[in-house]
């Protein structure tokens, strides 16, 4: 028995026992051969399964999560068909006599490091989705198991270095009831697949793989981050009874699902959901949430080899406004550069990509790309209740121009005959601090504002979220931060705007007190945590925690407001 | 006749023919030889000669600019005495019976190749000394000559992709009227050192390598950032009369230099200067500095291979405090990381080192660093009218922690018999945004603020002022960063503290009036800026400049504060 703690990124216990998502050894020796036609046939026939396995795969991805998130076994499923890659691999049996391991080996690896080598991330990407295949078509060969976990037919907690978007989109959560990885921290993927799968997970534990055997019962609190291997009789019954309390839990929170969300006085605030493709809305109507306050359009652009055309976006765009009906739907431009790059356009490595050409400042200068989004959007916008928003806005210049982008396409949209609707609100993300620190300039041309605390938060501590050493200086809670917010905030009621998060602090129990206190009018998060949040909400007195707001704006440090806040809240 | 535009890197105007410091092609046959002890005589005639050069450009850097700067000539000498590298040269020549140019060149790649590949950043340099070195001596065995500024005679304007420290070392003023170069920005080290020697420079010309033939007559203006190649006698004329022009305002500016920075209405503002060596004060004195606001304490730590020890910097400290009599002096402690890398330290890369660990995180964390530059410091404190300030400080906590660290240093030298002065001013850089939004905090517990606009502006508005993609965003004259700078001096000044300013922009004709009329206390800036900028004081008037701040405040974009103050102080 014993227990390891890691970074608690989907809520909720999972207790069941480990399996243990690793790549067999796919070891062979080279051997010369009588028969080369019988290598081929073996060839063909692993080629042959691995087609079919990653047919089933990619429908199970498209099905739980999306065409974009399938995109990637399209690929896979291409280089297994592509006759570039197989005939060098059949011709080296034949001319060498050898063995189908030793010629499918040596033939990718030519192929891998021709395409690691090229000056080009899409090449460079290509490379890693020939690796990945090459090891399914081996194991085939070598007659080893290949970890499936679409195949998983019996209750488990999937132990494993990181989970692969091609892992989780095989997750069936009928069996897989949580997941525990080495690596990965809150924002990462397998993490915010964890939390839209509603999957208990715990990552970052750094040696679970090592420290849990296959088969060994295991706990994994996605609430607290604490993984529990082998566990005593004592844990295991304190750890049944917290399970049943977070289920007893979910059910108090689903009582509010079709509630809207009031304070303690029953004033209303607005509890809205951060989503990434259109079958994330399924989860905000489940999770009653009251519209979507942040569609990340990234995901649409990312996986692929080409940017996708104003078709596939609309189609995109109008599923989420059709299923959200009157509901409000905020859809963020573009945010690509920094750390999120696009293969097939090339970007120049930049010495510092979180201060570089990323978002808006890469739409201005590609308005090509910029205008094929508005337009979708545009067309999209007669089918709900549609605010459109600019990330990374650093100058009212960049917010003038993007505007101007957008009338633009409007106006020749309507010429050519199209229905766009003139309800369409524009406002952007406050992000860098310039922006809020002269909110009040941008409220006067805004028509609403989403502080995107993740980024303002880095900027405003020039602390790199994902860098270790300077972690300590993410503080949510810092005075400066709380200054910054409350600017936002006055400066949009001041012209009669509204304000909104959409950043991880718009759903933290800490947060959540001091925003309502300061008037933050929309509450954007992950769909999980929207019933949570009204239910804390609900006890809340608005008036109440206005009155504190002086004494914290003036406040020296994160710890004296998060006490504070403790205090005043009983948390 | 043709005129290239560059960055003008440092003021005035230089008329002169181009000297092309390239270094010369260095080909050779490998051969095999008869006599291999010919050759070796050969070989150990061309160290002696570059061991004699070296020597003279390292007395030289040590005059000009100070120990620190000659140190890399140090590390060069050393290399050239190194029996592990002179020997195997020796050895192959004698087991070979090759040429000595083949043996140098085998040997010397083979240990740069050696050096290169160790995951060790002062390796990595040694491999860079090396091939520094092995150049020189190839030269001389080649007979070839190698470009050397030391043993220019007649009046050149130098010529050149980029000036390394040990190109600027030896650099003569009497024959070097001007340089210009392809790379480089207003701070890079050529940049800075040509304001250093008052020496005209236009930097990133990009193409003026290839564009200026040998001995071409050349005008380089460092006032506009042009450079004239081969001129027109028009032109000719006319940048003559430009440089009397020049040479007429420093005999304007020259009479102010004993006299105090006043504003029209006889207000008192302090001029000071920014330096980074010892040697730098003689240059703040000959330009009428009132005081030292910024000495950059990081090249006593850069280009060496272990740190600096106490004595070493105690040296240093005091011999600017001794120099600037009971002149204020403000010592900036250790802002290494980032983009100034330190090789013996051996820290990890990081993906944003604009956002990492570096400055007070790095110090805070390797204390032993800190106590003994504190330790030194506190010990020179005596010496003259020292203020202490620290980098790059983001939380209040920091500041305490830094500020404790200090007093424990100081009490243990009190308890040591060690004097140390009781007037010490302990305050901040303000260069994160987090700390110009509450500096009402921080004003109650520092002595000062220095606002460092160089970071200041990078992080307010997340753009990598090193990234030509996003330089657009590098906007000095933003309202924001009007209003946090606002901020900070409102702050200051409501506790009865002072606000000085150590970036770029204290310098810069149209920010002096913006700051001038927010209040701003103390004004640092290179030595060369202070005269005209005490010029430019002398005629404005802070009451009228006041009167504007909250129009200021509250404008739109940087191009409308740059109009205004154009407009209104008719630049």
């Amino acid at each position: 028995m014993s227990s390891i703690n890691g970074i608690a990124a989907s809520n909720g216990i999972a207790i069941a026992k480990a399996y243990k998502l690793e790549v067999p050894e796919l070891t062979f020796d080279k051997s010369k051969v009588e028969n080369p036609e019988a290598e081929i046939e073996r060839l063909d026939n692993a080629l042959e399964v691995s087609k079919q396995e990653l047919e089933i795969i990619k429908e199970n991805a498209k099905k739980s999560l999306g065409d974009e998130h399938a995109e990637i076994f399209s690929a896979h499923l291409l280089v297994l068909s592509d006759p570039e890659m197989i005939n060098p691999i059949k011709d080296k049996i034949k001319s060498e006599n050898v063995n189908a391991e030793a010629a499918l080996d040596e033939t990718a690896n030519m192929f891998i490091d021709m395409f690691k080598n090229m000056d080009n991330e899409y090449m460079r990407e290509r490379a890693a989705d020939i690796q990945d295949v090459t090891k399914r078509v081996m194991a085939h060969l070598l007659k080893v198991t290949f970890p499936d976990p679409a195949l998983i037919d019996e209750e488990v907690v999937i132990v494993a270095e990181d989970l692969t978007p091609s892992d989780t989109a095989q997750l069936n959560k009928r069996f897989v009831k949580g997941f525990t990885t080495n690596i990965g921290g809150r924002t990462s993927h397998s993490a915010i697949m964890a939390r839209s799968l509603e999957i208990p997970a715990v990552v970052g534990t750094k040696n679970i793989t090592e420290a849990a055997d296959k088969d060994t019962l295991i706990i994994v609190d996605g609430i607290d981050g604490h993984v529990i291997i082998d566990p005593s009789e004592e844990e295991l019954a304190a750890y049944k009874k917290k399970q049943a309390d977070f289920e007893e839990q979910k059910q108090e929170w689903a009582k509010l699902k079709d509630e809207p969300t009031k304070t303690a006085e029953g004033e209303h605030v607005e509890l809205v959901a951060n989503i990434g493709t259109p079958e994330d809305v399924e989860g905000v109507i489940n999770n009653g949430g009251e519209g979507v306050g942040l569609y990340r359009t990234e995901f649409l652009y990312m996986g692929k080899s080409e940017l996708p055309t104003e078709e596939e976006q609309y189609k995109a765009y109008k599923s989420v406004l059709d299923q959200m009906g009157d509901k409000p739907v905020v859809v963020r431009t573009l945010d690509i550069g920094g750390d999120k790059e696009l293969s097939y356009l090339d970007l120049p490595k930049e010495l510092n990509p979180f201060l570089g050409f990323r978002a808006i400042r890469l739409c201005l200068e590609r308005d090509d790309i910029f205008r094929t989004q508005l337009r979708a959007l545009l067309r999209a916008s007669t089918s709900g209740n549609l605010k459109i928003m600019f990330p990374m806005i650093a100058t009212l210049d960049e917010f003038r121009q993007a505007k101007a982008i957008l009338l633009e396409e409007k106006d020749k949209l309507i010429n050519e005959g199209t229905e766009v609707s003139d309800q369409i609100e524009i406002g952007i993300m406050v992000e860098i601090p310039s922006t809020a620190v002269i909110a009040r300039q941008f409220a006067k041309e805004v028509d609403f504002f989403s502080i995107g605390t993740n980024d303002l938060i880095q900027y405003t501590m020039a602390a790199d979220r994902m860098n270790e050493r300077v972690s300590y200086l993410y503080q949510p809670y810092n005075p400066s931060i709380i200054n910054l917010v409350n600017n936002v905030i006055e400066a949009a009621h001041a012209e009669g705007k509204w304000a909104g998060m959409c950043g991880e602090m718009a759903g933290d129990s800490i947060a959540i007190p001091i925003l309502l206190g300061l008037g933050l009018d929309e509450f954007s998060m992950s769909a999980t945590s929207i019933l949570p949040a009204r239910t804390q909400i609900k006890e809340l007195s608005k008036q109440d925690l206005a009155s504190f707001k002086d004494k914290l704006l003036s406040m020296n440090t994160a710890e004296e407001v998060e006490q504070f806040i403790r205090e005043k809240t009983n948390q």
